[in-house]
């Protein structure tokens, strides 16, 4: 890790280039320099999601010959002129008839069909008819779906199931298509390791350029990976250089910012041009767009979320472009903000969003924003981009929503805005996966956040642990304050241990909450809102301890289970959690005592489909198994229901 | 083809059961009837689009360790308590600080990271700080992303790319998903050929079969498609029990109805089941619902549109069912009507539609509704519902259409309702390739029922070539007559021949309109409206000839290639239509005069981007080559402007 360096020869020169003007400026460079496509012969039935180079014309009509359309009786419909319900005639089989079914061949000296359902039968050899019979009745005259000649799909047409089927009915066996743009993807970094190599500190798993794999492929590109290289100028040159001759473009992943070990401008700049460096969104502001050879080569920055958006923005259009396919826009809902979103006036910036509809509107909650979470990627509904030179929105405000997923998943995702257990997590399988159509999203603000979300109608279900100073009891009193009666009801859910998670062994020699305020003792707190929290701040009041008397205590982590992750990696002493986070990281545990988390909903949602299968999960036996399990939970009444 | 049947033998028990009854019915029983899915482990960097069968939780932290989330230098926190502006610290190389690049180990005795815009160089060992240090700023906590023991995704999801990267990220190599669905496909019929076979009259190429092998694979499924069976009962049985075997569920294409060789319906009685036989759906009411050994057995009906519908209302939802995924609706427009649009009471009917945006609204227009026509299919923009008991819709009314295309391409069409000519489909080519964001659309109406889309705004051009009987000139007159002056312009299109197309060496000796009344002469006619039937009928006039003295005057078809086509196979002696009709389907011509074909556009269109491209090409050498090629086509001024 350690090195000396000269501060003054960091790449200190990113620009701030607004997106929309990157994106046309790289793209229309992009196309100056392009040469046209290579073309392929594919056979129709391996061609579909192709794109078309040529128009392709029908070489044979079909039907191929006049076909009967219908089950019946083909006649020579000139010798029949005049039949009708007081005219009927008889007709003799071989003579002035045959049957037909439908497709069958009509030809000379017969000319017209008659359904089988006006013909009557007289004898095994004649037959009666009594309609008039109209020249090429019921016959489908050759070239009826396709006439010989007749263009079947344009050039740059990406090619459809219906497409194959009119193709092949077309007398076309193969179609020349545009070959699959390849791109190059180049892992770099020292500290890059391929996934399922031992880990070790210092080391992260390469999963952005799978990520970019499976998103060249979806887009309709073909992806080569090389294997990572390290930080090392004259090892990534020769990448590079291969990567080029290799293929249409080039992905480099990691090394685009301004670092000392970020060499891959200073590279592209060798070996051909940067057109752009630094682009002025968030996340993916170190973003390089470049051309080596005239091929499109881009620097995408390592952490995750940035590779994503720089990818979307970029490499997406360029593939597009090379196969000639429009960049098609994602679907948007208009939904009302939860809570408050600020941004900074430098970027436009890309907020991951959890949506859901309560009470007939779209809510959506902004996901964890660091560019390093690609779990705020995984857990995302939709995308808010909040314009450069705008501070941001007010909670309550409307905003568009670019989904992620189809508009009917969200519709139908039961929202819980509150405190997390690991319990919501167990529920969501659940649920998911014994009710296809009913899915359930949690955003973890913490149970007052919770309730000031539920106070809004945000979300469905508000799961909350917060405890009454004054009576010890749990949640009925905090609900009654905040909501008042006769509106929400209360559904019971476990009971849990909270307590001090310490390292195993506890080598700080921790007892009580009196040895936080220790020399040499750190402590990791929950953010503001959270229902630890609340209890945490309690038990100091109780024991007359400041908060500044504790080392940490500004040190707010999100969730259990981060709290005891950084007990166990070392950075902190001690921290307050439930049992089983401690359980699942091997920690030691100091019980401070049981707690109640419970669901808050409204009254009028208690018979909404959704609740309703919550409910049923949270009275069933497969949850109290897997927290059973877990431990650190009991159960009084779970799925118990209280009117306050 | 002729047989003798006994008509009583007749399958005729088609029933008629709405659509959303029969669906619901199907998916009812077919869920009922499910064993759980097969899974496999797959390995995460091939799981693109794969269904997870259970959920996944990590197995470690990502970051694994706590790491630097800057380029700077790590200092240790609790040491430097204080600094500020006023009261700035230099630190030592080694001793109080190391340099670190983003992503670098923060660990013992370092807890917090100073970025490097804030450092200043003393000297090579000495920096200086002047802002306060966070214990922890500028470090990502281990597990920030992910936290080991978090789920990543749920059971029952469709892999996507960012969830491959999570994946990886939380230490996941393989992943443990539902098996695809196998799904069988029979083509039945002994007319069904296999394309590429030498085609003869009576055979079918079979194409229905591949458009639902790359339907499968597009829903996720596992095509298996057998080789084509005849109309034998046994030789069908044996190869469904073998698909039944071999798969989850069966297609057998072609044979639903009731006719004489329609074995499915009695085959799956006798192996199975038959739940549902015939839909009140138009196209598709044959379709056949039904199981064996439990597992969903489908007949599907032998015409292309018709087996589309069955195939999306059925067995679509069959197959997201097997691997639990929702069945997502199409993107809907609301779109006026450009002509009326009549349908059965009895049916709810899908009507193929050609849709625009041409002044700001969105227009739609109905394509061939036969249910060979598989070319509706490829041509459409979008569907129509007509519901059972609604007569129809009339022009200029608001409909909803299930969009087929991104609505992006329809706004990028350049919307074209008149007559059609060979040309068009070049023009189509021409543009797509050239510039692809503008598309081309034509509906072929004629050139009457196109000047009364433009009067209702339905369209940016219509193609036509009138003929004003009074000064024998083309167009202008016709215009003015029917637009007015002020408001239109005639873009100026080729001249091409018209004239009676007739078999190769003229066996019926035909050598003017006179000889089409003679005895055993037959002619096809085009529609009404057509500019080329108001040819006709002038001539017809001028000769003093009636309708009724030419045999075929009532038999219409809508296009110069179809007429020619009737010609070439024989199923007429004559028709009208142009010289590159002829050439292309090798027939002998009897020219009858030059006509102009060409282009009106409102004034306030004439400016529009996508009218203007349409300009560029028409001027070009790229149309004039491709129509010297095919011959029967003039010049003078393509492109040019004329102000009505």
């Amino acid at each position: 890790m350690a090195k000396i360096v000269d501060i003054s020869q960091r790449n200190l020169y990113l620009k701030n280039e607004d997106l929309d003007d990157a994106v046309s400026k790289y793209l229309k460079m992009t196309e100056a320099g392009r040469t046209r496509a290579a073309e392929e012969m594919v056979p129709v039935t391996g061609c579909l999601g192709m794109v078309t180079a040529e128009p392709v014309f029908a070489k044979i009509s079909s039907p191929y010959y006049n076909a009967s359309a219908m089950d019946g009786i083909c006649v020579k419909a000139l010798e029949i002129v005049g039949v009708d319900e007081r005219s009927p005639r008889v007709l003799t089989l071989h003579e002035d008839f045959e049957f037909v079914d439908t497709g069958d061949v009509i030809e000379e000296p017969y000319n017209a069909v008659v359904m089988i359902e006006d013909v009557v039968t007289v004898d095994d050899a004649h037959v009666r008819i009594a309609k008039p019979v109209a020249l090429w009745q019921h016959v489908r005259p050759i070239g009826e779906d396709i006439v010989a000649g007749e263009l079947i799909v344009p050039a740059y047409h990406k090619l459809r199931a219906m497409d194959i089927g009119a193709l092949l009915a077309g007398g076309i066996l193969s179609v020349a298509v545009l070959k699959k743009p390849r791109a190059g993807i180049i892992p770099t970094g020292t500290e890059i390791v391929e996934a399922g190599s031992p880990m070790e500190k210092g080391k992260i798993i390469d999963s952005n350029t799978r990520m970019f794999e499976a998103l060249i492929k979806e887009y309709g590109g073909e992806p080569t990976r090389y294997a990572p290289v390290p930080d090392d100028y004259e090892v990534i040159k020769t990448a590079i250089q291969k990567a080029v001759a290799e293929n249409d473009m080039v992905l480099i992943s990691a090394g685009s910012s301004a670092g000392t070990e970020d060499y891959t401008r200073a590279l592209v700049e060798e070996l051909g041009e940067v057109a752009i460096h630094g682009v002025a969104i968030k996340p993916g502001k170190p973003a390089i767009l470049g051309f080596i050879e005239g091929k499109p080569v881009i620097g995408i920055p390592g952490y995750p979320v940035s590779a994503y958006f720089v990818f979307e923005n970029f490499v997406k259009p360029v593939i597009l472009g090379m196969t000639h396919q429009l960049n098609v826009s994602r679907p948007v809902i208009k939904a009302t903000l939860s809570k408050r979103l600020m941004s900074t006036l430098k970027y436009l910036e890309f907020v991951r969003m959890k949506c859901g509809k309560v009470g007939g509107r779209f809510v959506a909650t902004p996901l964890d924003r660091g560019a390093g979470v690609t779990m705020s990627l995984v857990n995302a509904d939709g995308i808010l981009r909040v314009p450069k030179n705008v501070e941001g929105y007010e909670a309550g405000q409307e905003v568009d929503i670019e989904l992620l997923r189809p508009v009917e998943e969200i519709e139908n995702t039961l929202v819980t805005i509150g405190s997390h257990d690991v319990m919501i997590d167990i529920m969501a399988n659940i649920i998911h996966k014994n009710k296809k159509l009913v899915n359930l999203s949690s955003a973890h603000v913490g149970s007052l956040g919770g309730i000031m979300a539920f106070k809004k109608g945000e979300c469905h279900l508000t799961p909350t642990h917060l405890l009454d100073e004054e009576t010890g009891d749990y949640n009925v009193p905090v609900i009654k304050k905040y909501l008042g009666e006769g509106r929400a009801a209360l559904i019971k859910g476990v009971k849990r241990v909270q307590g001090f998670m310490i390292p195993k062994g506890n080598p700080k020699n921790i007892k009580s909450i009196e040895d936080l305020t220790r020399d040499g003792v750190t402590f990791v707190n929950r953010q503001r809102g959270a229902g630890t929290r609340v209890l945490f701040d309690y038990l100091l009041k109780q024991k007359g301890i400041e908060a500044e008397q504790i080392v940490g205590y500004d040190r707010e982590l999100n969730t259990h289970m981060m709290v005891a992750s950084a007990v166990q990696s070392g950075s902190c002493d001690v921290g307050m959690g439930v049992l089983s986070a401690a359980n699942m990281m091997g920690l030691d545990f100091i019980p401070v005592g049981d707690e109640e988390y419970d669901f808050i909903v409204s009254q009028e949602n208690l018979e909404d489909e959704k609740v309703q299968v919550f409910l049923e999960a949270l009275r069933g036996s497969e949850l109290r198994e897997a927290l059973t399990e877990l431990g650190g939970y009991g159960f009084d009444e779970p799925g118990k229901v209280v009117l306050i």
